[in-house]
């Protein structure tokens, strides 16, 4: 998978460009929004489209669980299952297995692990993440990996990179035997592990690459290390990665994180902070998030932002949001997601337009000078 | 207030015409949507309107208790606060004193009664009611009466009916002593009670006709009374009042109780049965209502309706919207209502048409022919 017309950034590690699948063309850097059992919580594929939503993410374990295999199968597939006419990335089912399954039994083989909606038994490994995912039919498919746990010992972690790259190779093997089962291409990314050990995660980005994947996701950050540790893993794995293929730096993250990342060379990110915060109450600006829940907005019958053009901003204002949160008013959910997802994007999409003016340090500079990341912790 | 362009069915005292509000006009017999606490649960004002929906509802009691008078009044008017653009009635609030109310003290006054949400006292008066509904700014207003419970011997009935009549001439008297808040005009519909008696209720509707309203609703019906008492309730109550004004039978009801109370001449109604029975997978066909959650639509991939023009079924299939629910995807509860509230729509419109053919009485027959009122009862 190429990146058509890179554009990069001069000072820094940053680029735009496009990637193609069968169901349109992405932009990049790009947000993935998480549609983790089958819907992005509380929007529908016009508020996903209406947002900017460009390709979003399915997960593997949570479809496996509910509704199954066999639904999605007689479906027809994940994109006719919810409706989405667009580019689908899934997961490999893996991160999940690790951090939710129960009684999980991890050989060379791959995992066994019970469900936690009905404890039934299930299965994971390479070839079955890579079955699932031809059933889904997701566009771009992800290689099955063990996400490194966080702390992990150089051994542990060491240990854990070895099987996951024998799993990736068994993924990459295994998808490349196998065809689609709808009649539209599918891409293999590859996983970089390694821990938070830059020697590991060059071995692993190395490894990678020469098996030849359609694209990288860096996976096993975000979860518990320091911010440091994140973006210097971030920019070891980019200086080894080609240049020319997307770059995927996977469940990040906050927005001062995305320019952070971009700003290391990363194409790809996906999420469930936006949505999840939404249905908090927190809601992101370009000055920073603000809690529309706070005692402060019960008069504010003004937009959260006057210069915002989402749906929520250019009707409701922050006093109607906090009278439907404290009322428990399903409305509201939608309304801050909206909103929030809009926000990611447009994020986005002012790193996109920067990279192209060649303008992206000045970006990077007046966004910082402006977000404040800590403004919804504000007292009301 | 008149009721325009009325074209009358020659069998049955069906009738179809058009009231106008300063925001806009409606088309009758019309179903109004419950927007309880500011919304249309889980509806954005885009989905109303797409769904058909010409006016909507808000109930005093709810908004009086939260968000409060206050903050209604400084976003001028439940319209902007919540963003509705169309016609707009609220109750008085009476009703849900009587219902959810606790520690209600009723004198002749008005009445005290402690808030569900944060145990604060409020009054409610003919006096009181009519201020909130001025700052609420509604195009139809509701005078203030007391439901009779139901069962109400025939001496607690009466004197119900006789309190209520002093309250429903207060409340008109006040608020022809009082201006509109805003730039728009309110009209005040007078209520009918007296139980499930005839001749009580004949007297309340002689009584209020002779009040002088710009319209008239029956209320203390589908409150546990046997169907054929509020059908032959309705009668009598339909052959007192003014022709040439609108009728609103509250609180009503189901598809099957809004085309019987058509033919009885009623031209509005309200409920939250579409969107709370969406809420719980119940969902509304020509065939009748339908469980989207049971088992047998697990790969159901087909649309509710095929031929139904609404959101959720040119877009969703059974099995997604029951894998949704199984879930507790937030997504489904407002594809569902979507659904549920445009068959409301669907079945008026397909009245008021059959009312212009003077056609009516077939409609309803082929209605009632195709209509299972227990298909959702069926065994999954």
């Amino acid at each position: 998978m190429q990146l058509n017309d890179l554009v990069s950034c001069s000072e820094t590690k940053a680029r735009a460009g496009e990637i193609h699948t069968e169901h349109g063309s992405i932009k990049t850097p790009v947000f993935m929004p998480v549609g983790t059992a089958g819907s992005v919580k509380a929007l529908s594929p016009d508020d996903l489209i209406e947002t900017g939503s460009q390709i979003i993410l399915g997960n593997t374990y949570h479809l496996l669980l509910r509704p199954g295999m066999d639904v999605i199968e007689s479906a027809g597939g994940l994109h006719k299952f919810m409706s989405w006419k667009h580019p689908l990335l899934t997961d490999s089912g893996g991160y999940q297995v690790f951090s939710l399954g129960q009684m999980n039994k991890i050989s060379e083989e791959g995992v066994v692990f019970q469900s936690r909606i009905d404890g039934s038994s299930h299965r994971l490994s390479p070839e079955i993440s890579m079955d699932i995912q031809r059933i889904l039919g997701s566009d771009i498919v992800m290689a099955f990996d063990e996400c490194t746990p966080y702390p992990a010992t150089p051994e542990v972690a060491l240990k854990s990179m070895e099987l996951t790259h024998r799993w990736e190779k068994r993924s990459l093997d295994y998808f490349q035997s196998t065809k689609p089962r709808y009649d539209h291409a599918q891409q293999l990314f590859g996983i970089v592990q390694g821990s938070v050990y830059p020697d590991f995660r060059k071995t692993s980005a190395h490894a990678l690459v020469d098996m030849g994947f359609d694209g990288y996701a860096i996976g096993g950050l975000s979860v518990g290390e320091p911010k440091e540790d994140m973006y210097a893993i971030t920019d070891v794995v980019t200086d080894i990665l080609p240049l020319d293929q997307p770059r995927y730096l996977m469940g990040v993250g906050k927005p001062e994180d995305l320019v952070h990342a971009v700003a290391l060379g990363i194409d790809m990110f996906d999420c469930v902070l936006p949505t999840r915060n939404a249905r908090h109450g927190i809601m992101f600006t370009w000055d920073g998030p603000v809690s529309v829940k706070a005692a402060r907005e019960k008069d504010a019958h003004e937009a959260l932002d006057a210069s915002c053009p989402c749906y929520t901003c250019k009707n409701f204002s922050k006093a109607y949001l906090r009278h439907l949160f404290k009322a428990s008013e399903l409305l509201v959910y939608r309304l801050a997601s909206i909103h929030n997802i809009h926000f990611y994007h447009a994020l986005m999409s002012a790193m996109r337009t920067s990279i192209g003016n060649n303008d992206f340090p000045r970006f990077r500079t007046d966004f910082f000078n402006r977000y404040d990341l800590n403004r919804a912790g504000e007292k009301a």
